[in-house]
């Protein structure tokens, strides 16, 4: 019997992550899911399974390297053959120069960067001997420009991109597919409904993005032949500016 | 009777204009195919209809204003509606500054910038009144980076960017999807098999780009939902260096 | 007796033009500037030479390959070696896509890219014998981003960047620097204000770019020893967003 | 008495750092140079001193907040006003993803970003109330360009950068200039030439960077009058292919 093909999906506590999820389990893939309370995944652990899924969930804090050492190894052993890995953390701050505390600096960066480095680490690791593999790390807006109020974000975010480049050309041509969506815009979550509300109104003339269409990227860019692979895409709303 | 939905490839000569076209047509759209001589788009024509689709093949150069808006306006007025238009003429040369001669300069612009221009900007003009529609113009390596010896295909290929750009900017928020994928590697055609015998030869190894894998991702890019656009992704062989 | 050295300033009719050619000059360097008409140069060579400084003036279309050819032949054999040129032509229009004429998008074009091609590789032919010289193509916010409306302008600059990108990797082994400031902002010119009032009145806290200190950057461009060339730097007034 | 205008070099340990010390040195300002071990800063201070300058030297943890605090309140305090700071510390190191220990990866972010971070903040916290001073973060081929084997090194320079971005877009309007110079090429130090021979051997023609140079562009950049800043340079050799 051929091993299960695994999809795991470090940060899935936001819709993105959830949606995400979903996605590959109706591939028939077996999800493996983190956050660092296992009991907030039970609503979407329920709502896989009673779409028929398989799914695996872990509270596991990202930014400790034996945790996460441990979650690939018993997931290799116990579960199956890691397919994909996708990266999905954030940690969205804003303040001024003069008011980034050095704990918000190093605990976004924590979060953002040195729990994608170790995510994406564990994952070479287990898919480096046998030559295939996905592995997705998540970009944002601030991947890319550094705008003011945005120097612990940002700072983390771009050092996450520089992963990601980094991991791709050196796991490319070994056969790993390393993949940096930039996501450049409002996606529908709670946090923005109650945050943002003129944002959110947007969602009626599809303003903001709906996470079950991001998930449907992150599920192509598994599926690419490697001879026609994708690294870096944005995805935005329409009405965006840019 | 509902208009035929019309996907329109203007550059249609080589493998990847040809498969975009295959594509398009097994999804029921209608294909409107353009090159510089008719004739030459009869193996294309012929494929296509064998496998049920429906395809009108035009002599046109892109260069020209008159034929261009009369193309736009003979497809609307009698075929139906155009709902994607692919640009995808190159002209890809290589020479060292002091042997780049005016009429290269010129020429390759024209075919590779100006053409494109007139492509977008007609394309605008059918798809605005709906504030719907999709428009593809096919990037390259040298759209990001003025390598020595391409300042002629280079300069042309930014200038199309950069079209790209400022449509996408303009015409998003009016419903009109801009997008700017980018080819970064030898694609499996005749040129690359006859030029580049040892790229070529990377084949067996899925080294070089297949058509039909870029074609799949021009249609995903028509398909995406308005909230969730990509304007620009690349696309390379696994074992391609960037 | 040594030959004069000259510097080359192909479009030095704005006041960034024409402060370049008198900073240039300040340092005893013979210069040759061109407008389309010779005339409107009046007042820029008078104003040099009363500083004591040596200058020849040219009406010159910068367009048009034979006249470009000439002004260098003529240069070299009759005053002195080319030591810098710079390119200083643009061409800012904005116009929606579907009202820009192909007339517009050539000439913009033909300005702004043809002639700083022309420029280039006339400098490149003169100066790669020696292995020594240095070419200034001036860029601008559209030589970066293709907003809304710029896709002439942003095409022309985007070609001109992929100009000197190219040529800096071509000639750069060969002694010559090529070099491509970014100028951001407006300039302080009859031009902005005319046209641009509430823009001007910066001015008072240094909120546009002095023409003379645009100057100054470039002649330090010149004077940079070859372990340590800048190709690329962008120039802001402070207040402006970027 | 006027205040001392202080020039605050952070990482005054190699060539560059050092060099950019005699240089601010040279036009009169107070330098105050740090390192993690005061003593190893005895042969810059002589070498100032012996050519007449001013210059204090700190033994400080540029990743320990309170040290950098401390330091830059004792300097304003107790010296003078802060004109210029200058945040040089790099930490270059090379590893396949899976050879990255987790201790490197956040030693060189601690050392390349956040003691960045660090420098910046407490800059701006004294630079804010006069409105005026020039902050210079160091980068280098690493801050644009995330290769294989360096997810780390690439990592904190990219970070790096968002904060120098970030920085100028918050501070630029209120009157400080914050800089991005990045150096592209080998520097002529004793790590180079005890470690790359061969790059070393360049030096005979100019193919590597001369740290007086460099030192001389990061003035430059101190210099410029508010109207014309530079956010970002290259520099590079002119053998250096990029």
């Amino acid at each position: 019997m051929p091993s299960p093909q695994v999809a795991v999906i470090i940060g899935a506590g936001d819709a993105t992550g959830g949606a995400i999820a979903r996605r590959f389990a109706r591939e028939g893939l077996t999800l493996c899911v983190t956050r660092r309370q296992q009991a907030a995944l039970e609503p979407l652990t329920d709502e896989i399974r009673k779409a028929g899924g398989v799914v695996h969930p872990f509270g596991c804090d990202a930014r400790e390297e034996a945790q996460m050492a441990e979650l690939f190894d018993h997931i290799e052993r116990d579960i199956g053959e890691i397919a994909v890995v996708v990266f999905n953390i954030g940690a969205n701050v804003r303040f001024s120069i003069t008011e980034t505390t050095t704990r918000v600096y190093r605990k976004v960066w924590e979060m953002a960067a040195m729990s994608g480095f170790l995510t994406g680490r564990e994952a070479a690791r287990v898919m480096l001997p046998r030559g295939r593999g996905t592995i997705i790390f998540t970009g944002a807006t601030a991947s890319l420009r550094g705008s003011s109020g945005f120097s612990a974000f940002s700072g983390a975010k771009f050092a996450l991109r520089a992963l990601a480049q980094s991991m791709a050309r050196e796991l490319g041509p070994q056969g790993i597919h390393v993949a940096h969506p930039i996501i450049d815009g409002a996606i529908d979550t709670d946090f923005i409904r109650d945050n943002f509300p003129e944002r959110y109104a947007l969602k009626d003339q599809d303003g903001i993005l709906n996470p079950e269409h991001i998930a449907e990227q992150y599920w192509q860019l598994h599926c690419q032949p490697r001879d026609s692979w994708t690294h870096e895409l944005d995805l935005r709303p329409w009405l965006e500016t840019f």
